[in-house]
């Protein structure tokens, strides 16, 4: 009779993590259009398939120029060129600059055969007759400006302002490693070197859903003994932030055959399911008895084992797979403090894993902490309690209590203190773990 | 004549985002549901309308009593009493513990009248007459569980295990102050204490256009003197990551009109417009062109003027306000590394003003240069170099060369150093700032 069965082995922390991540793979490539693979990890070595730039260019609005005829050019005694053309970025067919000749030249144009360099239109009268121009008139208002002649103050050396093709990348050159998260500077290498598509890992669709008959949708009216339903709300978030889909399923009734059936629906748009609530020893804990009672592991529960872990909040889990193509399921308790503290150590590195991200965890400082009092915490347990850190300071102080129910506290907080299971007591001025929240 | 008219004067980079800075306001706040208010700053003071939990109810599985039932009792020598039935959580009606009597209670149901604490399962026989119990069996497989008789072994204070009502918040306490950015933590406050929707400031919609006739879709095939389309990409990716929704607008030919009727048609989604290219001194410069020759505030390109600004990259720029609703652009040079450093220092500020929140700037630290030789830097130009910053030495190491081209260093870089206006040589091993890109 399980009422009275021995009791089961509590499990450490790290214990159930390492159990998690050894079940979890990062989810397969698929080719996503670039923009779609926005923070999604590269699965192949990009190289490059063009030079960049592809072709010498100006990097000047200017004249492109032979430097034969500039040699010795000074404001009093200037080169007069005779202007050929307009050479502007993305323009078919280029005239040849021959002796005496110019073309005006656009930055980003293709320096036109026969020049060897730009020279600035600072540099020239831009073929005004006038001084020194500081700007081009536009070629819409003023044809003129692309025929005619130039007056050149200054001489240039060879390839002066002149982009050589290839000066950025070459052909072949790796452009982005398998690995790289694909932020924005990388997006934009992918599309200059041509990359429409791109072979990624997708984002992971998470489903999240809690359970409780107590439970209320916000904004709705409590009747007697109800309570908001907010884990669905935040771990929805908190999914979103990790990088993941995420799809919040509303409350789920603490009845059995809803639950299984609720699940298996949702499995077909999920990479990954998280549960809060009823996984504790309560005769009305639905999550234990709809998954702990399925043999088969191909049904919904089939694989999913359920643990007390040593730690504090956040005792009771349940951790497997279920279905078909054995989803991974995370189980975590039902109080809104212990399910964001679990998904933080737990579900957090699951949906990095499954995104193929080699960085799955918070970063984590000592800090000393600040408090009026010494904090207290169970032996044998790995607590974590809420807290704001410090950086410059390099302290951290607690917000709120112990309690796990303390979800205001939560919300004001950016930093777990990690209290390691053989410490009771901690005295203000000791030097404390912490995981910081970002 | 335009060509011939005097410089305009250079203008600091620090003129010229206090500028956007000053133009730019925080969006008018929108009443959104909790799921789409993440990420967005609320407007509001957020009290608490009803106290947190909303009745006094069990921490733990086991049995609601009286302390006078239970004083004493031991494994020896177990207080026996009379199982009145179940109350799980979000059970209606609760049933009144009289002397002798308990009631089996699980975590979050409401202590019922009369009992005044609760009794966890693991210091009972479970109600099943052997020894100390683990759990309860699922009230669905077991339902002789609410009845019969329970075995307590060991007696409780009053109270234990018990929440008390308001014992999280009180009704009428500040839960979330005004400015507040919302993330996983406050969206579980918010929905725990019944709120459905929220006021808050709205992503701002940024429309990315990019300018050149020489621009081509990444993907198609390059014609001569064409290059790819990497701006709109990048930036379209880079305002998503500064939080906004991002509308990117393919690459406008170099045509005035074109560009014109573009920006109207996109003003209709934009909270921001942000283009590349077209800014600086050519002759087939179409932004400027389109944006500046418009006389009418309300117009297109009404209130849009260029510079030439004390940076490098990114010296030409356009700022300004255009057609009815007065919605700001900011007009970017075409060069990708350029835009993408113009972006970091003026787009992003701008974008995060959009969404109300204080904090604009990137993050910035002073760092040790880490290089094989000086850096050189032009006088009386603020430079941002490439760079990887290592947060343990506190060093920095260019990527790259100061070229404003070398879009494959930026794809490498974390970080950007700043080279001062007045500083010319920067020697390795000095101290340097470093703006982190995160």
């Amino acid at each position: 009779m399980s009422a009275a069965s021995p009791a089961p082995a509590i499990r450490s922390v790290d214990e159930h993590l390492e159990d998690v991540l050894a079940a979890v793979h990062p989810l397969d490539p698929i080719e996503l259009q670039l923009p779609d693979a926005q923070g999604c990890v590269l699965v192949e070595d990009v190289t490059v398939p063009v030079a960049l730039p592809p072709f010498d260019n100006s990097s000047m609005d200017g004249y492109a120029v032979r430097i034969a005829d500039v040699t010795g050019a000074s404001e009093e005694f200037p080169a007069v060129l005779t202007v050929i053309g307009d050479v502007a970025a993305g323009s078919e067919g280029l005239p040849t600059v021959g002796p005496g000749e110019a073309a005006r030249i656009m930055t980003g144009a293709p320096l036109p055969p026969g020049a060897e360099a730009v020279v600035p239109v600072e540099w020239t009268d831009g073929g005004t007759g006038g001084g020194a121009a500081t700007t081009m008139r536009a070629a819409s208002a003023a044809p003129e400006g692309a025929t005619g002649e130039v007056r050149v103050h200054r001489p240039v050396e060879a390839r002066a302002h002149v982009r050589a093709r290839g000066s950025d990348v070459q052909a072949g050159d790796l452009a982005l490693e398998a690995g790289t998260v694909l932020g924005p500077a990388q997006i934009g290498l992918l599309a200059a070197i041509g990359r429409g598509t791109v072979r990624v890992r997708p984002r992971p669709r998470v489903v999240v859903l809690s359970t409780g008959s107590e439970l209320v949708q916000p904004g709705e009216e409590l009747g007697p003994g109800q309570i908001y339903d907010s884990n669905s709300f935040a771990l929805a978030a908190a999914a979103r932030d990790a990088g993941a889909i995420a799809y919040r399923v509303g409350a789920v009734t603490d009845d059995a055959d809803t639950l299984r059936a609720t699940i298996e629906d949702q499995l077909v748009r999920a990479d990954l399911l998280v549960t809060t609530g009823g996984v504790s020893v309560g005769a009305y804990d639905v999550v234990k008895e709809a998954l702990s009672s399925v043999g088969d592991a191909d049904e919904p529960g089939g694989g999913v084992e359920f643990h007390k872990l040593a730690m504090q909040p956040g005792k009771p889990q349940g951790f497997g797979s279920i279905g078909p193509d054995h989803t991974p399921l995370l189980a975590l308790p039902g109080n809104p403090v212990s399910s964001y503290v679990s998904f933080e150590l737990f579900v957090r590195p699951a949906i990095r894993a499954l995104m193929g991200l080699k960085d799955l965890h918070r970063p984590r400082v000592r800090a000393v902490l600040t408090a009026d009092k010494p904090l207290s915490s169970p032996a044998g347990k790995r607590q974590f309690l809420r807290g704001t850190y410090d950086a410059e300071a390099g302290s951290v102080t607690p917000v709120g209590g112990a309690g796990s129910h303390l979800i205001a506290a939560l919300a004001h907080a950016d930093a777990l203190l990690v209290v390691p299971e053989d410490t009771t007591v901690v005295e203000p001025g000791s030097d404390v773990e912490v995981m910081l929240l970002g």
